[in-house]
């Protein structure tokens, strides 16, 4: 049975915490970020990937905007996985993943991920708990590989209410510099909501080697303040330190 | 004879132009950056190409920082193309360029590019003048293909001084956050600067295809106001709109 109970984890902010002071301390925030990737880059010993996931509205996109617009792009790096074409699905589950994974000096943002491969796989039938649990052994193991080469990762998953992803649907609809999001099957899945809940209970449970943030993500302000504080802890946990002269080619 | 005579264009801002008012509009820029990047996204229509180039200390990363950081990064995608592997050299010159081109949608930075194919290598007699001329005209080719599937464009030659450039290779080896910059051949490479500026001429004056924007860059924040509105015109040339619903998977 699953230990982590989505439905009891909170997806909007408590009530004494204030849309500004988050939006003002997220601000400070975003400039130490400035630094501290420029940093990250320049001495070039960590690695840090990123995995943002959650149901369609969630916010992925827009914490992706909110966060890591204010980094050099020449050190960032998002990639979006969307459903696998026949030449990834030719292969492992992860070999599309592994591809995209950071060098050293490197922040990567996976929007969507290989827990795909163990949510909507399921939600869907496309395999059996059998291979779930096959495919969650092979997860922890690729993070683990990861980890041992200096890779730092923060995983996010963004808890929203099914009320709320609703609401954001609908806007799709109705907005028309929205439109362009909205997909004919998004409210399909998202009647799947409880079977989705469950899986990521499992994915969530299943991971060894590195925790899953779950960010309560109904008000954007408060799931971007969250994430930008979370990686900004990591980057201070790092101790880095600029490099001095290096002789020979670079 | 080249026609373009890099020597006799400003490397500096004309004198009438004052940094604060050139600042204040970069940020204006920037704002209309990010949105019409969104629209770009948005619409699928085009893709951008952004070829930077420019000799050692010219400002590359530099005005990456400056000019892209104001975009969702999920929508920008910067590539440094460093001295090509074996496995890069075991392909013609142009295998690892076009892998990095931008799909719809997308805005791609390459920081150094398929120029240096005739630029770094000609200085350093790696190629003749004839194997110059047939990577030029397929380079043409190559830029074509490229605009006929809908991508747009923009190369940036970045012309700083040379003395310009030997006071900052100099300040790489004087301030501590500058040194992992530092590079034990830049200073080589600077002595032949009268070389690379022959081939740069050639190159600039080989494109039929797309022309150069020569840059004046010994000022940063001239030289990323240029580009920011170079980039800007652009977008708004392309009379973009955002879509109204689609039906099936996006």
């Amino acid at each position: 049975m699953a230990k982590t109970k989505l439905k009891k984890i909170p997806t909007a902010a408590p009530r004494d915490v204030r849309k500004e002071d988050c939006k003002r301390e997220l601000d400070k925030i975003l400039a130490e970020l400035d630094e501290l990737q420029n940093l990250l880059y320049a001495e070039g010993k960590h690695a840090i990937l990123i995995i943002i996931q959650g149901m369609d509205a969630s916010g992925k996109d827009g914490l992706t905007r909110d966060v890591f617009t204010s980094m050099n792009p020449q050190g960032v790096n998002v990639h979006s996985f969307k459903e696998p074409t026949p030449e990834e699905l030719a292969h492992d589950f992860l070999w599309r993943i592994h591809a995209q994974t950071p060098q050293k000096g490197m922040i990567h943002i996976f929007n969507r991920s290989h827990y795909e491969d163990v949510l909507v796989t399921r939600v869907h039938r496309m395999i059996d708990d059998k291979e779930a649990k096959r495919r969650m052994e092979a997860i922890n193991d690729f993070e683990r590989l990861l980890i041992n080469n200096h890779t730092q990762i923060l995983k996010f998953y963004l808890n929203i209410s099914h009320d709320e992803q609703l609401k954001r649907l609908e806007e799709r609809m109705e907005k028309p510099e929205k439109m362009w999001k909205y997909n004919a099957d998004d409210l399909q899945e998202s009647a799947l909501w409880d079977e989705y809940m469950k899986y990521y209970e499992d994915a969530i449970d299943g991971c060894n080697e590195v925790p899953w943030h779950i960010i309560p993500a109904d008000q954007n302000w408060y799931k971007s303040y969250l994430v930008a504080k979370a990686l900004r802890d990591l980057f201070k946990s790092l101790k880095m330190k600029f490099p001095g002269l290096k002789r020979g080619k670079s």
